[in-house]
């Protein structure tokens, strides 16, 4: 990995081959970038990760990243608790958060239903989520798992589980913005006819 | 930046982001990545950041990168200190090493004669590799500048520099004119070196 350095050097590349979707090369271009740099920026980048790993638990409301009891949205009263939104991980909520269109709180699942990898109703927040459902008088859940085989599985049963105690939505799947229609694929055409819309 | 996210996760993110090549999505992704990881993890890769800054200093020989006065390539007496490849940056060595097929030792200029830039001969470590090739009775430099324009112009300032004084060549042709020494694969890199040509 680190032919020609020294050991320190060698041990940074292999650090950051380990972080997902890093190759050799890009590990051993930010390796050199860091060995150039001066020493501040180094240290600002060791101390923001051993600072996430200090500072950030589990909301103990939606279970998204929180360094107080309760992570910012769920801890701003200005977010409408009676609109959840299920996703499947934390850095879902990022992207949703983006488009600036979602005024309510999140709670996150832990996962997708997927039975070939074990991963079965017992292992994803659904409890929880019936729970805050119950006490806070949600009106609506929308379900924003990914357009994927677990996903898909996880909003059906989450909608028969919540369907009787709130309205339960699932994000629109149809042609992104933009997308040109000779190069979408069919299954996504498929749901964007089925999903159309009067104007 | 870390929209929807708690401070520490914000500065994370944004760490991350100021490595070069790392937009605003990657810096998001491995960030996500680390928060969910095992605490071992981050520390491991925040202790490597701050080992780097205080292990490594420039090599008293070559002024690569070493953690003693002097690098593993220069303090390794197998090396012939009689060769000597001189490249742009500590980087370049990497890739050369990878070719197995210089066996001399390395001497880095820190930079490439770019007026434009403000990057004159005072700039580079010249009279120190002439000092090495004085002291050393050095046979050969091999000059392994990027083929750009500021490296061809260090490799002709060199060899006017040094020619009285040892065989000055230059790595073959057949490197694509504004490539990269750093991601050129190390077959084409090889035989760049074996057809090294007298200038």
């Amino acid at each position: 990995m680190g032919k020609g350095l020294p050991p320190s050097g060698g041990r940074l590349v292999a650090e950051f081959a380990r972080l997902p979707g890093l190759g050799p090369r890009s590990a051993q271009r930010l390796a050199f970038h860091v060995m150039k740099a001066p020493p501040e920026r180094a240290h600002a980048l060791a101390e923001a990760l051993v600072e996430v790993k200090e500072k950030l638990r589990p909301c103990a409301e939606c279970f998204g990243f929180a360094e107080e009891e309760l992570c910012p949205i769920c801890s701003d009263p200005r977010r409408d608790p009676r609109i959840l939104c299920a996703v499947e991980e934390p850095s879902a909520v990022i992207p949703i958060e983006r488009t600036s269109e979602f005024n309510g709180r999140y709670h996150v699942l832990g996962g997708a239903l997927s039975p070939i990898d074990g991963i079965d109703p017992d292992d994803l927040r659904f409890d929880e989520l019936i729970r805050r459902v119950e006490r806070d008088g949600v009106r609506e859940v929308i379900i924003a798992t990914n357009p994927t085989m677990p996903g898909e599985a996880t909003a059906h049963y989450l909608a028969d589980l919540v369907g009787d105690r709130a309205r339960v939505t699932r994000l629109a799947s149809g042609l992104p913005v933009g997308a040109d229609l000779e190069h979408t694929d069919e299954l996504t055409l498929g749901r964007a006819l089925l999903g159309r819309r009067d104007i």
